[in-house]
This record gives C-alpha cells, structure tokens and sequence, in this order.
C-alpha cells in the first residue's frame, strides 16, 4: 500500500468509525457469540499473497463486530469507563505515523520534553502539590505508565530500592538479601491506598495514614485510578487531600479523562528514586546530553524500554476540551449517576450499598444474594444494558457505572425502566 | 468535537501524515533542538477554553516536528527498526475506535478470539513447533505483550512459579521463602537466550543450551526480539533451530514484522504454567464462560489488567502485506545490508566487526576507539544520517542498522559516501 492508496483507505476508516460510534447506540451492547466463534471464520493461516482492503473491512463487520463488546455504547455500565474521544484518537493516528520509540530524550526529544510539560499541565488541573511537579528545576516530574499495575510494580521497586540504599549506607555490613526478606509492603483491603476503589469506589483516609508513612519513613503510593479524574474539578478535589504525604501518585487518564488507553499518570517527588532503582545504559542508549542533569531519560522510569509518544493524546484533548470542557464531562457523568441513585431510592423493593461520590452506583434488590445473582443473570442475558457486579461485606451487589461518552439521561431512565421491569419479571416468576 | 466535525478533521489527519510520511527524507532525520526547547514554546497550564484544531496542528508543525527524530527516515540506521506501515496505521484506527479493553474474554470476546488466532498465525510463519500453538485443543499458545521486557518478567515469574509448586509438592514442608532464596536465573553474555542481540545481532547456541536446560527442569526463555521476524523467510529460519527446547519464546513484530508498536509477540508451551503465576479473579470481572476451560482471559498472562485491541494491526498487516511480502520486505533489508558490507569491505581503512546475518552491520575504522568516538561524532552532528554505537570487546564500534520501511540502495550508498567523505575529513585533520 502506498501513501496514494492510505489517503483513500485512511478516509474511508475515519468515515467507518464516525458511522460506528454515530450507530452504536443500535448496536447490541453484548454480542451473541459463544467462545470459539471467530477460529471457523477465519483462514487457518495467513495468506501467501495480499488480500484487498474492501475483504478486510468486510470482514470488521461480518466476523469482528459480533464478538465486540460495545465498550462505548450507551447502554454499557459495567466496569469503569474507559475513555474514547475524537481528538484522542486524532492524535493516535499522528503518534503512530511518527512512530517513534521515546526510550531517551535523543530517540525523540519532542517526545520526551511534551510528556513531562503535559504531566505537568495535569498536575496542575488536579492542583497537586508543587513537589509532584517538573517545572524547570524541580526534583519531582510525572511519567506515562502503561497501566495502574505498572505504576504500583515501579513504586513498590523504587521503595524497595530506597530502603535497602538507606539500610545499607547505615549499616554498611548488612547484605541487600538480609534487607529484602525483613521488608513489608501494607495495603488497604483493595490494594495500596487507593481513592475510589473497583468495587464500590470507596476512599482511603490519606489523612491518617500520611503521616504514619511519614514518620516511619515509608513509601506512600496512592492509586486514584478511576477517581482520579475527577479532582479537576474544585468540587472533588477534597476527596484528594492527603497526597501531600504521599511519595508517588498515580491515576488513569485512560479511564475517565477522554484520553484513551493507554495513558497512566504517574507522579513522583523524587524523581531520583525512580531512575536509581531502574538506570539501564548500555553503550547504544547513550547519547552526549544523558549527563548533563537537564534531560529526562524516560526508559529509567518505567519496566518496558521502548514507549510510544502518548502525549500527544493528552495535548490534543486538553487543548479540544480545554479545562472547562473536561470539568463538565466530570460533572455530567457525576449527576447521572445521581440520577440514577434517585431512580433506585424511588423503588422501595431495591437498596443503595454505598455512597455515590461520582460516577458508580452500588445497588442491589432487597433480599438475598442468589435473588441479586439470578436479577443479574436477566438483565446480562437481555443483552439491552451492560453490567457487572462485586461484592460488599459478602454481599452480591449490583454495578452501575456511568461509562460512555455518549451516554444522556434518557439512556439511563430506560435502563432502569429495564431494570425495574426485569426484576418484576423476576420476582413474578420466584411467586409463581 | 461532534462526529461530523471528526470525519472532516480526521481526513485531514490522513492527509498530514501521508504528507508527513512521504516527504519524510526531505526531513533533517535528528533534530537541531537543546534540552528544554519546548517548554518556552507552551503555555504552562491547559487552555480554560478550547483552542481550535488548526491551531494545534499548525502547532504540531512548529513545535513538535522540530523536536522529532524521524525513526522512518531512509537516513535513519540507529538501534533497530521499529515497524510503520500504512495497514497497521489503519488498524490502529479501528482499534482506538472500538477501544475495548480485553482484560477478559466477555469484555470482548473478538480481542480475544482474534489474538489467539493471529498468534497461532504468526506462529506457523515461523514453523514454530505446534506444542506453541493454541489450535483448538492445544495446550499452548501466545500473547501479545507490550514489549520484550514484559515478556522476559512474565517468564521468570512463570518459571519461579513453577519451581516453587514443584519443590512444595515434593516437600511440603519446604516454605516459598526458603525455596526463592535459592533460585538462580542463567543468563547469557546479553541476557536470557537471545537469538540477535542488539549490540551485534548474534546468536546464542540453542542446541548446546536446550538439552542441558530440559535435563535439569530448568525454563527456557528465548529473546529473539529483532531477529524473530526473519525466520518467516524459510532460509532464516535454521536460527530458530532449538526452540523446541524452550518453555517460552519472544520476538517483536513492532520492530521488522511492520505491525506498529507495541506488539510483542509470546509464546509458551504450557498456557497453565503462565496463568498460574497471575490468576486475578474479582468479582467484577468473572464471567459465565470463565470456567468452562473453552475461552482465554488474557489478564492472567501479563501483568497489566487492561489491554487493547492490538490483534487487529496483525490481521491488516498479514492480511495486506500477505506472507509473501511480508518475505520480500526481511529479504529486501537483508540485501541492503549485505550492500553494505561490501561497500565497507571496499574500503581497507574500514573493518567489519561481527558477521553480517540479518539487518545490522557492525562496522569500525582500524584504529583507537578514540578515532571511532570522533567518526561517530561527526556522522550524528552533521545530522545526514543517524547511528548509534555499541561496544564489542572493548571496542567502539559503529552499528548501521537498515531500519526504515522506504530505504533503497541509493540511500545506503549516499550515507556511504557521506561516512568516508567524513571518513576523509577526520583524517586529514587529525594529520594537519
């Protein structure tokens, strides 16, 4: 294919995805098929000679899009959301044609330096503390992780790595295998301090445990991935209070800030910390400004070497929201989920299971788990709306997360309308 | 943005990247710029209001381009090639578009079923041994992963899960403690068993290795990051021979096989033996088919809990580029090279250093490493050409990677020609 026939072709998927996501409020959001329905569709191996673009897009349709997930479909409430915007996925097509691997500043320094300014612009949405910050001369800096996993697996290696240096320049006889099996990592009942947890969105108290970590002289890491999007708005930003002890932070962009997957933020104090538990330099990596202490070398910063340049993600969709557009998508998903929370409290015969902060609702039928299990069962097996459940204090729990971006209140009025009318169903058919 | 305003806006996108892509040798292939360019050039905060779409990509222009070095430029030879193609390109549309994310088979059974297929794909393009491939009974199979890196941590988790059970089940008094105390990971000269390193693209001896790691119950990882993709070419393919002996094998389809970062490609023998290492399994994310032994959760095969579509790049490429010219394309990068060589070879105040046996050669001027240093040095500055160096046995050695996907002879012999004219600038200097 050369670049003639990419113009066409590239024009004709921009069209093809403008008529998905236009159409897919008519899409079935959970498809049909049974596991092992695409091996017998497909050729048992790849061509010798080229097929046609026409044969590939037919095949989106005819043998992709029945296995799909309708993840951006307004009748999707399962999970958290994760996000998808038009100019996100501008900048996805830019990013991949310079394709560059942004492993050091020299690989691509544009790469490199947007990063650290967009990181930087977030920090400041979110109002974090000065520390976190790059700015000219600051210690501390963000990076783009893959995932929230990678940026606790960094965090948890850069406290081990902090610890055992400390220990050792204490007392210079102790071996780092002596250190490394007296060391303990705590966490929460969900996982590090977390600031809207999976399962009900619940919130840990950063206040008191900040300066126990502090004190003790241990590693803080704070995993806001969902909620953390929210704190651009001044109205949520108490739910982040405490990040101040805190030595890392991190959140997903790619969940609920427009910019898709993946975009992990991660911010530390010290960006030293990170760097000395990972430094790799072979001799092809090097290049004359590594030295010099003005350069970010992002290979140190995370497990991966090579990385694409995502900023360019997060430019586009802070510049074509601005600020003021990103703080009304946080709002608008916030008060659905209000809405929604004010449909299920008008039904005597359902509970609320815990509080609605911002965009994820705990609900559940009155009664016992297995009546909740089999509610839920009709309502994944209609297949109208999406939702996936978990469990609070041992008790099955319904979730509804306010999830795609097209998503208006009258999707979420005929949902519950579905709702109402399946559990009718239900408890008709348990009476008869 | 309205999905009217993206088929306008994205058709322009096109437009600027094919731009972008074919004038691209016009294009200085390092940039001009000095740490810190970039910050000046941006505001310091996120826009309150939207800024306009010409706005940023005039931006995009002025600011970044600038500050990009152009990894798809035929005068770019530093590292290894990372893959561009317009199939790819366009897949990557599709995917963000969809913006699934595959953690589990019913988060969208097709990013799954499609994976699994095109890894059983790629695998019979390299003559993989079945015991790799999933088919449909198969106890194997593979995994995109994000990088080689990742492949490398999952093994060792993988094969440290293994040994523990193994070591427990024979003595269940022994304490994992105890036993991980005790674990040594072999390595070679580069790390793990690698087939092409990057410094010099050479090969460890499977066959000395393999049987020794079989006898001894030891997990065998192979890294054959770049030169994996030459092994679809039938006469490549002897490199390959001893992954039978393997428990795992890796090599990067993002950097000769045309499918844009990131697609690592991973396969392992015993699908259980990975999984095992990794089960995550919360409420939220079970589903109906999840026990029925049919269907793949990819999240127990990584470490990440989200993942992309990243199999449909696969499908396009294949399918577009078709086996044969995915061939022709190794085959083409592997006679450059070989021209080359020759050209060095020519000159008798050159040296090759390492065997020329896919895309990369190792080249130096006889003399100190000091000459060498300076050589490089004034190649990277006159920024015609970019090369990185590497050490082979104490020496400097200068590496010229064929890289990019629209090299031609004629760019190899000009970059030549510019190497000795500079050749013949640093020596006459040093004699003046």
């Amino acid at each position: 294919m050369n670049s003639g026939e990419f113009r066409r072709r590239g024009k004709e998927m921009v069209d093809f995805v403008a008529d998905y996501l236009e159409g897919i409020e008519g899409r079935q959001v959970y498809p049909d098929v049974e596991p092992g329905y695409l091996r017998p569709l497909i050729p048992t191996s790849a061509p010798e000679e080229p097929d046609t673009f026409e044969d590939i897009l037919n095949d989106v349709e005819k043998i992709i899009m029945p296995g799909v997930t309708h993840w951006h479909s307004p009748y999707f409430f399962a999970y958290f959301p994760t996000a998808n915007s038009y100019p996100a996925l501008l900048a996805d097509i830019l990013c991949g044609a310079i394709g560059c691997i942004g492993f050091s500043w020299a690989a691509s320094p544009a790469c490199t330096e947007l990063e650290t300014v967009m990181m930087d612009w977030l920090g400041k949405m979110l109002k974090l503390p000065e520390a976190f910050l790059a700015g000219q001369v600051g210690e501390g800096g963000g990076v783009i992780q893959g995932s929230a996993s990678e940026a606790t697996l960094m965090a948890l290696l850069a406290a081990r790595t902090k610890v055992v240096r400390r220990l050792q320049a204490a007392s210079p006889g102790l071996t780092q295998g002596a250190i490394m099996e007296k060391l303990v990592a705590y966490s929460s009942d969900q996982l590090v301090a977390t600031l809207g947890t999976t399962s009900c969105c619940s919130f840990d108290n950063l206040l008191e445990v900040g300066p126990i970590c502090n004190e003790e002289n241990m590693w803080l890491h704070i995993d806001a991935a969902y909620a953390g999007s929210s704190f651009i708005c001044p109205e949520f930003r108490h739910l982040l209070n405490g990040v101040e002890f805190a030595d890392s932070f991190n959140f997903n962009p790619h969940k609920w800030l427009l910019v898709n997957f993946d975009c992990s933020a991660m911010w530390v104090k010290k960006r030293t910390d990170l760097i000395g538990a990972f430094k790799l330099d072979p001799l092809y990596l090097k290049h004359s400004h590594q030295d010099s202490g003005l350069i970010t070398d992002y290979r140190h910063w995370q497990l991966p070497l090579g990385r694409r340049f995502r900023s360019l993600k997060m430019w586009f969709v802070f510049r074509m929201y601005g600020v003021k557009g990103l703080q009304a998508y946080i709002r608008k998903h916030v008060q659905l989920a209000r809405e929604f929370e004010c449909l299920v409290r008008q039904d005597p015969r359902f509970e609320i299971c815990a509080e609605v902060t911002l965009g994820l609702v705990c609900f559940r039928l009155k009664g016992s788990n297995k009546l909740n299990e089999d509610l839920l069962e009709r309502i994944n097996s209609a297949k109208k709306i999406h939702l996936v459940p978990c469990h609070l204090r041992d008790k099955f729990v319904l979730r509804f997360a306010i999830c795609s971006r097209s998503v208006e209140l009258t999707h979420v009025q005929r949902s519950w309308e579905h709702i109402r009318q399946l559990t009718t169903d239900l408890l008709r058919a348990q009476r008869d």
